[in-house]
């Protein structure tokens, strides 16, 4: 597909997104069960339970473009994630690597974040005014996860600094 | 290096953001080359100076950890990258490539962003004072710099949206 209009680019995005969104729920499962916290745990638990619901509506979304909803690998997410599963491997301290993992699923959220953003205002743009109500609703939700997990780093920071079993 | 302590996750994330915005200084300039906006192109070449000078100040935060100043790949900035460096190649209608341009550049710079917010909390916990400051400065500038090219975004888009040259 030629890059030629904001329609191709915004279709091609959408694309990228609905990728990054099927990667991250094959990942958050085992992300859940590394976690040490088990607060950590829910969280990662209740944000597939959305990023599910995430999938569907950027599924919806595609309605807009009058095309078909087809991913397109997001090379992006893909670096993100074996980063994180990189992470999970290595021998760490529970509340260490628990920090860590907050730090990777920040990153992760970030780029969703961004990828949003960018997605909303084109679907703005070019009036497609279902895609953009869908769109913003998973933005939301990406912000208040990046917000949560901020929270939960607080503890899981402060048990890290000086573990438990150390 | 076992993952046994916030302070050597702290420097493991440090590796990370400095080969981040080593891959960054490389990319920048044929980001600039392609850019067809010439405030887009100075937006990038004016990254890149800034780039440069965060490059430096990741290094000087390397002194509080008394470790060396070595880079880790970061896969997650080679994931984005790539994808970047894929758009460039593309065959695209010059205005929406340059709306993609921004979009790409802005999920770096919320890597950035998530990245360098880890390390300021870690940096703050761990005494960590003149590296706190450094990458204080570094976020802030990315913060900025993401600012800068939503406001870009808006006259790209519309441009995009109606291409002159369609």
């Amino acid at each position: 597909m030629a890059l030629d209009s904001l329609e191709n680019a915004f279709y091609d995005e959408l694309r990228d997104v609905l990728s990054a969104e099927r990667q991250l729920i094959k990942a958050l499962p085992k992300m859940a069960k590394k976690a040490n916290s088990p607060e950590l745990r829910k969280a990662f638990e209740v944000h597939l339970k959305e990023t599910e619901k995430q999938e569907q509506r950027v599924e919806q979304a595609f309605a807009d473009t009058g095309k078909a909803a087809r991913a397109k690998t997001c090379e992006a997410m893909k670096g993100l994630l074996d980063e994180a599963e990189e992470l999970l491997k290595e021998d760490a301290e529970p509340s260490v690597k628990d920090a860590l993992m907050i730090a990777a699923a920040q990153k992760v959220e970030h780029y969703e974040i961004a990828t949003y953003g960018t997605l909303c205002t084109w679907a703005d743009l070019l009036g497609y005014d279902n895609a953009k109500r869908l769109l913003k609703e998973n933005n939301a939700e990406e912000e208040a996860t990046d917000q949560k997990l901020s929270k939960l780093a607080q503890s899981i920071n402060a048990e890290a600094l000086s573990p438990a079993s150390a």
